[in-house]
C-alpha cells in the first residue's frame, strides 16, 4: 500500500525565517491553501530576512551535513516520494550539492518529477549567496522542469545581459539550448516603452488606467513538439506595472504559485489556453501576486498615515527606522486567501517568437528531454517510448535508446523533418533510434 | 507607527519536521487558514517525528544559544510584538529557559499577551523529554493564560493521578490553585461509563448512533469572578468517541485550535456561549479535529484497500512495515480546510461543578492573576485597576497595589464577602488595598 509516489506532495528546500515572509514561509501557505501537502526542508534557521534591509538577524545556516542526514532519513522512511521538487535559497557550494543528490534520489524514486527551480543568487545586480554555488546551479539546470530565475540570476546562468527585447528573447532560448530545460520563466525584467513594443505590448495600462511610468516583463517558454513539424518553442510575456516600493519575499511567492499550478493537462484551462499551459500558469501566479501587492500597500499606507514617502527607503535612515519601515512592508500572505485561490488575470500572457532552434541543439534537446516534453505539453510527442539508463555522475541524463515515432498526419511528414531525423540518425554513435510510421 | 502589538500575529515556539504533521507543522496551517500571521520559531529541525514510532530520523536540534540569538534579534529588530503566544516542544532544559525569558520579554512589551502553553513532554505514561524540563514548567504556568496538557502532562505538573472523574477534577482545581492559571484544559482522558455519569455524561453516541466502546473527555475550567461573589471557576467537559488508531500532532493541532481561537470577547458566539467562552473554544477544537481525523481515518483505509487491521501497530511488524503503515494515518491537515474553518459541533460541552475554592488560594488567585482575570472573562471584574511591578525573579508575578470595587448590586454585598475582604487586608503585608464601594 501507498508506494506509488503521493499525488500533490511537494518537497520544498528553501530558507525559514520567524517572522516575515521570504523563503519556505513565503512558499508553504500558498502551497498549502492550494490543497499541496508541503515537506518544507530548511536550508537555514533565522529569526528574519537577511542581506542589508533588515541589517540585524540571528539563527544559523544548516550546514551540508545536516542536511544529509535529513534526506537520508527521508529516504531510509520512504519519504522521499513527492510528486513536485521546488528549491529555493540555499546559501552554499556544500549544501547545494547535497541538494543536487536529493533531486537524483526523487527522481530516481518518481521519473516524472516536476522540478521547479529557482536558482535563488541574488538580485537588482547583488549577489547574496557564495559564487561558487554558479556551476552547481549550472550542473543542476538540466535536471529541472522549469526554472524561475529573476533576470539577474538568469544574467548569471546565461552570461547574456539582459537590457531590451533581444537579449531578454536570446536568454530565454539560451536556458533551452545551454541546459536542455523544457521550460523557462524569466520572473521579471524593466523594460522602457520601445523594448516593450518590441515584444507587442502596445498599449499597456495599470488598474487606474493611467500608463505607468515603468513596466515589468514576467517571460517564459516551453520546448514544444507538434507532430511532423520541427521542434519549436513557445515562448510569451506578460507585462504589468512596476512599484515603487520593494517588498520581500516576492520572487519566493512567484516561484511557488508556478509550481502549485505547473501546467496539468487534466486540467482543461490550461491545456485550451491560446498561448501555452505555461503562459496561464504564469497569469494565475501574477495575478495572485498583484492581489497580494495591492493589499500589502494599502496596508503599509494605512500604517504610515497614507504617507507613501514614509514606506520607501531613503537617504541615511538610521537602523530603527528602516527597521520600522521594513516592518509595515511584510506581504501580506495570510490575509490574501481569496486572491491566492482565485486570482483576477488583469495582464495576459502575448506570445514571442523566438527564432527556430539550431539544428544539433534541436536534436539533443529532443534526446535529452524527452521524458520531460512528453510529461510537459499536451498532444501527442513524437518520442514514443524511451528506455533511459540514469547516468547521474557527470551531471547528465542521457537516453540511450529510444524509439521514433513519426505520424503521418498531415499525411506525408514534411520533408524536413525526415533530413533532420537522417542527421540526428548519424550523428548518434551510442544510441539505438527505431524509427516507425505512424497514421 | 506600527509600535503598538499586531492583531492576529502568534509566535509560535515548536518542533519542525520535514514530513508528516507534528509541531509546527501541525500548528501554523490551521492558524494562518484561520487568519493568523505565524511566526513560527523552531527548537528542532527533524526529517519526520521522532521516537518510537518512524524509529528513524535525521536532522537536530537547536541549542539554547541558537534560540537565545533567534529571539535577541527579534527583539533588537522589535519583531516581538506578537498579541498571542504558543509553546509546544521544547526538548530539553537549556532550550526551555531561553523561552522562559522570551515569555518575558513578550509580556513586557504586550502585558495583555495571550499566551497558550502546550506543556509537551510525553504522553500514555511515556515521558519523551529531558525530566529536567518538569520545574521549568512549573515555573512557567503562572505566567501563562492557558495550558492544554494531556491527561499525562497534567499529572506530572499536578502530582494527582488521573483515574476517575473527582481525580480529573481535582487536577483542573490544581492548575488553578497551585499555578494561578486563570485557563485550564486537560486534552483527553479515557473514562468508562459509570465515571462519564460522574459528570454528567449519562447518554453517549458516536457519529453512527451507537455506544463507541470507550469515550474521551476533554475538561477545561476558568476562573470566573462575578460581582459580589467569591471567586469561583467554570468547569465544564466535552465527551466523545476514542478512536482505535493513534494518529501524530493530534495535540499539536488542538493546542494550535485553542490558542488561534482564544475567547475574544468580540464575537457574541464565544461570550454568549451557555457554559463559558473556553467551552465553545474546546467544542470548536474538538469538532475540527473528529473532521480532521475522519477525513485522515478514510484516507488510510482507502490506502489500506478497507482493511482496518492494516493501520493499527501489530506485534512484531518490521520496521518497513511500521514505516508504511505510519505514512498512511499521517493529518490529512490540507485537505481539511473546511473542517477548520467551520467544523460541524456534534459533541456539546457540559458544566462541572467543581467546590469553592479555599479563601487562601482563591486570595491569592484573586490578587495575582487580576489581569488574566480582567482579561479573560466577560462582565464586570471586581479587580477596578492594578498596578502592578512585575517581579519574575522567582517565577511569580506580584501584584503589589490594588484597588478592589465592592459592587453594591445586589444592593447589599453578601456579608461572606465582605468576611473574606477583612481576611484578605489582615493577610496583606506588602500590598496596599483601597476598598471602594459602587452602585
Amino acid at each position: 500500500m501507498a508506494n506509488i509516489p503521493q499525488d500533490k506532495r511537494i518537497l520544498s528546500i528553501q530558507s525559514h525565517v520567524v517572522a516575515g515572509y521570504v523563503g519556505n514561509k513565503a512558499a508553504s501557505f500558498p502551497l498549502q491553501l492550494l490543497g499541496w501537502e508541503v515537506d518544507a526542508a530548511l536550508t537555514v534557521s533565522f529569526s528574519n530576512h537577511t542581506g542589508p534591509r533588515y541589517g540585524r538577524w540571528g539563527g544559523s545556516k544548516f550546514d551540508a551535513a545536516h542536511l544529509e542526514d535529513v534526506f537520508s532519513a527521508l529516504d531510509a522512511n520512504g519519504l522521499l516520494r513527492q510528486s513536485h521538487l521546488l528549491t529555493g535559497y540555499v546559501p552554499g557550494a556544500d549544501a547545494l550539492k547535497v541538494v543536487v543528490r536529493a533531486v537524483d534520489r526523487l527522481r530516481a524514486v518518481n521519473p516524472k518529477l516536476v522540478y521547479v527551480l529557482d536558482p535563488v543568487m541574488g538580485d537588482d545586480g547583488r549577489i547574496y549567496v557564495s559564487e561558487s554555488v554558479i556551476p552547481i546551479y549550472k550542473a543542476l539546470l538540466p535536471r529541472a522542469t522549469c526554472a524561475t530565475p529573476n533576470y539577474f540570476e538568469a544574467e548569471l546562468l546565461t552570461d547574456v545581459k539582459i537590457l531590451d527585447a533581444a537579449s531578454l528573447k536570446a536568454a530565454l532560448r539560451m536556458f533551452h539550448e545551454r541546459y536542455r530545460l523544457p521550460n523557462i520563466v524569466i520572473s521579471a525584467v524593466s523594460l522602457g516603452t520601445a523594448e516593450l513594443e518590441k515584444l507587442g505590448f502596445t498599449d499597456v495600462r495599470d488598474a487606474s488606467g493611467s500608463t505607468p511610468r515603468r513596466m515589468l516583463v514576467c517571460s517564459g517558454s516551453t520546448i514544444v513538439s507538434a507532430p511532423g513539424e520541427l521542434i519549436k518553442s513557445v515562448a510569451f510575456g506578460v507585462a504589468f506595472p512596476e512599484l515603487a516600493e520593494h517588498y520581500e519575499g516576492v520572487g519566493d511567492v512567484f516561484s511557488s504559485l508556478v509550481a502549485g499550478r505547473f501546467p496539468c493537462h487534466s486540467d482543461p484551462a490550461f491545456s485550451a489556453h491560446p498561448v501555452s499551459p505555461l503562459a496561464h500558469t504564469v497569469e494565475l501566479a501574477i495575478g495572485s501576486l498583484q492581489g497580494i501587492l495591492a493589499r500589502t500597500r494599502q496596508h503599509a499606507l494605512a500604517l504610515a498615515n497614507n504617507r507613501p514617502e514614509a514606506i520607501v527607503p531613503r537617504e541615511g535612515e538610521s537602523a530603527d527606522e528602516r527597521v520600522r519601515r521594513l516592518r509595515t512592508v511584510e506581504l501580506r500572505l495570510i490575509q490574501s486567501q481569496q486572491e491566492i485561490l482565485d486570482p483576477e488575470i488583469r495582464y495576459r500572457a502575448k506570445q514571442y517568437l523566438l527564432p527556430y532552434l539550431p539544428f544539433l541543439s534541436q536534436f539533443r534537446l529532443f534526446a535529452f528531454s524527452a521524458f520531460s516534453l512528453s510529461a510537459s505539453f499536451n498532444g501527442r510527442s513524437p518520442v514514443d517510448s524511451v528506455s533511459r539508463r540514469s547516468d547521474y555522475s557527470n551531471g547528465l541524463s542521457r537516453a540511450r535508446s529510444f524509439t521514433v515515432s513519426v505520424f503521418t498526419s498531415p499525411p506525408v511528414p514534411r520533408m524536413e523533418s525526415w533530413i533532420i531525423m537522417m542527421i540526428y540518425i548519424s550523428m548518434l554513435r551510442r544510441s539505438t533510434i527505431t524509427v516507425r510510421c505512424r497514421r
